[in-house]
């Protein structure tokens, strides 16, 4: 008997509620039956990104929403900022460029965040940037970015704040309208404890300003489209109706818990985590960690490849490796979503035994042991 | 207790069986377990289109596919001749618009099938047309095209053919790469017994060269992306897991039956559904129907919006009314998918009891006598 635990950063652990909601028999979705629940999801879409602004939705991956923030925006020629971290946040640049606007790429190390001050910056030297692409949470290298300070930055220029939430929402702290967050753009498959094939985007009255006026060609991810029917509560396309039913179902258990401490459960986990690789001697990965994944370094000698093939395959226990340069170098573990405080335990003591088999020297049980007494210490239950 | 029928043109049913597999357990994508579905899953769609070219795969309802084979293929300016008899033939022509190019629309009646020497004098006209996209089944009136004469009018010139087959493939007969077609869009929520939320396209060798040289802007429905993803067995962007583990499902299915059996028993349903139809004088609102569905023009005083209310609220079973110009004039009844001749029984049942609360008066129990005898004199079991 092998009890699988998927704590990879996404697609992450879907309660089983949710999956035999969505597996009950599909109705149609121009019916007041589906119309009550897209309103209702609206409502929790609005909750979680802590938003008064309508929260459009897409059947798509993440990505979808956002080449809809970026082709939505942006004319062709229009100056963006973007900011690049990692995998994601590269994302942003080359849309950018496959939609003909001029992306100024503003690059930081992998694992630091981006010194909001270095946009205020750049936003000083190009008074015509459109809008400025940054991740909440880069999920390639673990790191959290200061979307607060970032907004304050923002806010008093010609320029919309557009935040890649991916991996963020639900998991990290957020809070789209008081941070002055223009567009913050969500996925179904991370912290709000779904399969993959929504994308979501909190749009306010500023960025609805900056659509107006763009001139990119679209079509299926045109936010005005997608506005105009969310105005009649429906979408423009036939909507994903077994994941919008799904979708209730989390948002539900999200509102129950409180967004609150759905972000305190998260912080805890996190915590307990960092706790547990660092008393056996491992680094983390980024000098600012977010709470939804954690990325650690491997000890010199452990195959990253051969640690992540080993714990999923031998021990049930999914989790990634590093992209590009960190490759067979790095392991990420996800604390987002369906993951209480037992979840931190399994995959602390999971990396113990697979570290211990993979030759690495350590005090046996101490990891285990780190990430209990963190969780004892902040009181979780 | 009131039993539900979906008998809508998309979505449509989906088998206990499929729903239940789409429940187990969410997992990693980047796996071997994953990638050997998605494997058969490649070769499953490969069977359904009759094709041996790749077939893309994308998290998005039918539309994103229809987007890509637009933004892949034409540049700026470039001349296109989209077929518009219908509510989704139109959406060729704005898709065209929507990326710059020029559309050069066919108009056909609501209900009439296009006549394919027209396209061969559009063709001789211009003979600079890079793309003629028409619809295999048109959903809102429920009029086949034969796509294989226009196949053999395109193949020789400069063009390539793009057939929407979202509504089509798998309820009618539709020979991919016999017929000459280059790329054929298909959805899941229709005869591929699936919840929406996946697009399919495929794509032959003439438009990949097509493809090479196009310069419109896109980057999710990318289909050069979505290709390089499919050749190392993987999607470019994170895939719509469940659904795509469904679908690996609805295919064993449709294999197992032969998809000249599933040809033949939409076609049975069909012409059950319209001897029933007809059998109470009820006229067919095409000229060409198909057998995914049955377009039906209601009689002089009967409210259209009122049968397909009480039809799905009170009896059940849900079907689709007219769009734009016919919308409170015809009902339309889907064959497609998950359905056999008992799902078409009850169909021309509860057809009977509604017609007759409205006030229409034919002979009680015609219409599904009807039915019933077209089924037996089909020897369908």
């Amino acid at each position: 008997m092998k009890k699988e635990f998927l704590l990879a950063p996404g697609p992450s652990q879907v309660p089983a509620e949710t999956l035999l909601e969505m597996a009950k028999p599909v109705f149609h979705h121009r019916t007041k039956r589906f119309q009550n629940i897209f309103a209702e999801v609206q409502e929790g879409l609005k909750y979680v990104f802590q938003t008064k602004n309508p929260v459009l939705v897409f059947a798509s991956s993440g990505t979808g929403a956002m080449e809809g923030s970026v082709s939505s925006v942006l004319s062709p020629g229009d100056k963006a900022i973007t900011v690049t971290g990692g995998k994601f946040g590269q994302r942003w640049k080359n849309l950018c460029k496959a939609f003909g606007a001029e992306a100024i790429e503003l690059t930081v190390e992998w694992g630091k965040s981006v010194d909001p001050e270095t946009i205020k910056d750049l936003l000083q030297q190009h008074k015509d940037v459109k809008a400025v692409y940054v991740t909440l949470v880069e999920t390639s290298t673990g790191t959290l970015a200061d979307i607060r300070k970032i907004g304050e930055i923002v806010k008093d220029t010609g320029a919309i704040l557009v935040v890649d939430a991916v991996s963020g929402l639900g998991a990290d702290k957020l809070l789209t309208d008081e941070w002055n967050v223009d567009i913050a753009v969500a996925g179904s498959q991370k912290a709000l404890m779904l399969p993959p094939g929504l994308a979501f985007a909190a749009v306010s009255e500023k960025a609805w300003k900056a659509i107006e006026n763009a001139k990119t060609s679209n079509f299926y991810f045109n936010y005005k489209k997608a506005k105009a029917s969310l105005d009649k509560n429906d979408t423009a396309f036939t909507p994903a109706v077994t994941l919008i039913i799904g979708l209730k179902k989390s948002l539900d258990m999200i509102k129950e818990e409180t967004i609150e401490k759905v972000w305190k459960r998260h912080a805890d986990n996190a915590a307990s985590m960092r706790s547990a690789v660092e008393a056996i001697g491992l680094k983390l990965f980024s000098s600012n960690p977010a709470n939804a994944v954690t990325a650690v370094v491997l000890p010199e000698g452990v195959d990253g490849l051969a640690f992540v093939k080993k714990i999923r395959d031998e021990y049930g226990v999914t989790m990634a490796g590093g992209q590009d340069h960190v490759k067979g170098k790095i392991f990420r573990v996800a604390q987002m979503g369906y993951a209480n405080q037992f979840d931190t335990v399994v995959a602390s003591s999971a990396v113990e035994m697979v570290l211990s088999e993979l030759g690495y020297k350590f005090d046996k049980g101490s990891a285990t042991k780190a990430a209990v007494a963190e969780l004892i210490k902040r009181g979780v239950k």
